[in-house]
């Protein structure tokens, strides 16, 4: 069993002004290839970390240390990591072109040029996104890898430098890395879909109104196939190539046609509007919506007829339907989405949580609706998947696409 | 220097399913009470914390153990904690009666029955959220608290038994606790101002929409006389006794009169109405809102007059007025509130990032408004700002109160 520790460095953790967040990406990433993580220690820049890195030494095949390689004179990890892994700094020319090229020639010889000096004999691990490089070595069998401790420095290079070297040592072929981002389908459920395609490393990372899908393999070819048949099963939209939310989605396709669009909500209570409006810049394309959560609202100001609430209900493909074609008309927008549904925790008209029907309307189509059923894991769950489906059929619907089949090919959701 | 270590104990953090949240919380409260953070160490639920208190007990004056006080056979907690502080496990009969009481006899003689066991000499910390009650005790010098792992058992448990008990081996006086709740006021501005009062310990916490405030002291009239005093320099409603969010403050007038409310929002995009429909139940208040991003749809579909938009901007005391009056007659709602602001990145109209416009319209009442100018934080800090602001503003007005008064009173924002 090969063991793992991770040490974060920043007297701002051990005093509480922010947490950590590199212990749960390290070990969910290092649990997925097997490794045992032993140990995730938070320390202050003080120093301590000689006497923290000399006993994890004993005892792991992989140390993991982030923070403490900035300019500042606190930030002494280099010097104790040399210490501990009988090594002497010496200045990487190559590094310290970098810097030079990065902060100029006068800065790079002050407190920065400190930057530049790793252990004799280490191996430097680019940052993109940062002016301290990482690094890593061995001594007496146990590997250290430092790296700088923001997590937009620290993530990238985690994955294009430590994961790949890990698996080296562990003797796995570390192919390519390809990312995907895919909505609705639940994160448990992901990793069971993905768990059946062999010779491919997968990994995924939940966010708010995402999950990101990571598949490592040496055969791209086999990442392909296997991408295709994923998307093929959870349906059209739900897992696309690259870093993306459905916002960006709907965004592209909206500025692409130059059209402006509105929404008519009801379980989704305005989360929809305001994920529309999160983005600077979104009145280019966003005129407005309205949040129509009384049945009153739904009739007196979107338009839908009584006899449509009292003989299907709220939550019906009628009254979606009505609802698009309401707030379009009263906003003179392009393109209209609806959303009306049972957010829960009760059922309401006999409806179980988790129905929500869609309406859409455009100027130069003709209007449609459709009913899903989410699997409810509670109200926010509930509203936040509506929100997302919405706005990836929403996009669908103004290219044009058929959004009603559509829906009858996603599963999983 | 009093030194204080944290040991978070459960393997579902190793394997980074779960992300630590003990760390802050323990590492702000030790630092503001002057104790030092040493280590903050996250291990799995195998036994390997025998190791790690051992060698955490040389150094540290303080050590506080989360996670393994359950009844199944990884939680080895206890029998560790006993065996490194040179005690027995015995049956506590009080902890014995409490967990009778809790699961019934039959349950309380099996698996769960180790619940009651604690190192014998340890002083029992009780635990009003769950079975597993916690201990401390101390051997050569060293305290050691156990609290259970889930936050909602531990962090009561840890500011009613923990902090007094640590404060008391400091020879602190710890006084009564107080618990206030602070709207719109920045953290570290909050801070500042609390540090004015000499004689009570504060502490913040930080939420999206609130931020908790609590102040410590034996003598509670000196904390009510600085919280009254904080109270009016921020102004009326912006910090209340209790854990209250805006949103309950105004649920809570608006059942109190049995009242329907409605919104027009611009700036705020739909944040406002997703806030007040987030709670199960709150079709009982809530008819709808207009979020009418383009002026073209606060005109077309709240009935803001051209002229006004043209001659006073959309952002203005003028416009938030009319899209109050607007939605209220649309809606049919008793109340509405209204915001139309500038959130960022750009200034607009000549106004700068953070000016936001407030209105009011009233079943019973004659309809106002006024201007705010937040500091800005960023579009995300606006809108938050804006929407907690138009939920207490509104409960205000609903119960008559002069809220441009009012308005005129808030500093700090």
């Amino acid at each position: 069993m090969t063991r793992c520790s991770l040490i974060v460095i920043g007297t701002e953790l051990t005093r509480g002004i922010i947490a950590d967040r590199h212990g749960q990406l390290v070990s969910k990433e290092m649990t997925h290839i097997g490794v045992h993580m032993s140990e995730i220690v938070a320390i202050p820049d003080d120093g301590t970390i000689t006497n923290v890195l000399k006993a994890l030494k004993k005892n792991n095949d992989i140390i993991i240390v982030t923070g403490g390689l900035g300019p500042t004179q606190d930030d002494m990890t280099r010097k104790c990591i040399a210490d501990v892994f009988s090594s002497a700094l010496v200045r990487d020319e190559k590094c310290f072109e970098t810097l030079v090229r990065r902060v100029g020639e006068e800065k790079a010889l002050g407190a920065n040029e400190k930057q530049a000096y790793i252990p004799q004999g280490f191996t430097v691990m680019e940052n993109p996104n940062g002016t301290a490089p990482g690094f890593y070595g061995s001594d007496e069998g146990t590997y250290v890898f430092a790296l700088p401790g923001p997590p937009r420095e620290m993530e990238p290079m985690f994955y294009s430098s430590v994961l790949p070297k890990v698996k080296e040592l562990l003797d796995m072929k570390d192919g390519e890395r390809y990312e995907y981002s895919s909505f609705i389908t639940a994160e448990a459920r992901l990793e069971e879909l993905t768990e059946r395609y062999a010779g491919i490393d997968w990994g995924t990372r939940f966010q708010d109104y995402k999950i990101s899908l990571y598949a490592s393999s040496d055969d791209r070819r086999n990442v392909e196939e296997a991408i295709e048949a994923l998307a093929k099963e959870v349906g059209p939209y739900r897992l696309v190539e690259g870093d993306v939310t459905a916002l960006d989605i709907l965004i592209g396709t909206v500025r692409e046609k130059g059209v402006m669009i509105a929404a008519a909500e009801s379980c989704t209570g305005g989360l929809l509007s305001s994920l529309l409006t999160s983005k600077p810049g979104s009145s280019d394309y966003f005129l407005g919506s309205v949040v129509s959560y009384d049945p009153s609202v739904k009739k007196g100001v979107l338009g839908v007829r009584g006899e449509t609430v009292e003989r299907y209900g709220v939550v019906s493909d009628e009254c979606a339907l009505e609802m698009a074609d309401g707030v379009r008309r009263i906003t003179m927008a392009d393109y209209s989405v609806s959303v009306t549904g049972v957010a829960g925790p009760d059922e309401s008209e006999g409806k179980k949580v988790g129905t929500v029907s869609f309406g859409f309307s455009g100027k130069d189509r003709s209007s449609c609706s459709f009913t899903l059923h989410f699997t409810s894991w509670g109200r926010d769950s509930i509203r936040r998947k509506a929100s997302v489906s919405a706005m990836l059929f929403l996009s669908a619907y103004i290219k044009g696409e058929d959004v009603i089949k559509m829906s009858k090919e996603w599963t999983n959701i």
